[in-house]
């Protein structure tokens, strides 16, 4: 999984049936760098499953394994936050958020 | 999944069967920098699930979860189309189209 | 998938028994640029499953996808070329092949 | 699979159900260079399996593969870590750990 | 499937009882450019299914695939060789071996 900020919301209506009632979310990935977040690679597009909002913390998961999840299922996803990160601890210090 | 604007046609006549039928664009994929739209990364050719047309935006899925549309189950296919962006909001502004 | 030109050919004897009368080729992806072909990321070796050749442009499927097609079912095989790339239109114009 | 360190852990409250009990650690990718270890790409969070800590080089999973362990059988996993490692010999040398 | 050198070996003790028995190799991308081998990406830990030595050239597979032999089936394992390439020939001439 790679930890990323939830920057923003995708709207889509023309789409797979699947994706019917999905949050979309738009997420920006972020990897540590000196002991700072800093963001890295490209913007994506993941399905939201537990909830989170703009500006949180999460982690989430790519491939196949983005379909492991209930609302996921079977899906053409490839994207899915898992889990709001609380803390990312290095070196024994938690790393300020972005 | 990532955002993408669809940039053209792939036509290929010799192919493998599971083909035969499908509408292949040729596509861009975009990240947001400074809350504008960017090209990045490998143009890609996508089956197009969801009807849509060049110069729009989209939205795609890769590896095998490309393989979960009703057109692509059991296809030698790693990208599909599955939406058409109407906005991607990023802090509460919409994102301009490129 | 993404598109390719076929710049050569592998040989390899002491292979996984999966291999046997397999024809590998050696690709090169390309992608677009100003509405022109430049080679882009690394030299790939690819199953051949249309009968293509040296010179050709071709576009090539990858991941467990690549083992959707008759004769790389369930062998080790990560890339597969499904397809000759009779042309690539880009904003109505045929990009010139390389 | 890749080398990587051990360089902190990822505390995430609200998360999806399977990932309860998972001991999530935040690890960079290295590589040789030179016959020494370089932080290469990004960093990353992986469930642990073989019960490391903090400091070391392990080696890690990812995609579906990841899902092949017992602990992360069926889950939305896509980085597990699946070994210590003792050394890395480059040309017969034992590659010093960073 | 890409081209690598066999670079190394990889000595885990602690690890997933599925890898016990794996010959681990520690092995270096190459691509080709301007006609020559030249090393390309990140290094790699991939299980040998041939029996190839240290200095070797060989392809590996990645993903789901390289739990396609019989050697990696439902193991954990991303990344395995399955042949040791004699020559590569680009454009008629056999690529010399780094």
């Amino acid at each position: 999984m790679f930890i990323a900020k939830v920057i923003g919301k995708v709207v889509a209506t023309p789409k797979h049936p699947s994706f019917a009632g999905f949050k979309l979310l738009f997420i920006q990935p972020y990897i540590t760098k000196d002991n700072k977040f800093t963001p890295s690679g490209s913007s994506i597009v993941a399905v939201d499953c537990v909830n989170c909002g703009e500006g949180e913390m999460v982690m989430f998961t790519q491939g196949s394994s983005a379909r492991m999840t209930e609302c996921t299922k079977d899906a053409p996803v490839d994207a899915v936050i898992v889990g709001i990160v609380d803390s990312v601890e290095v070196e024994g210090k938690s790393i300020p958020k972005p």
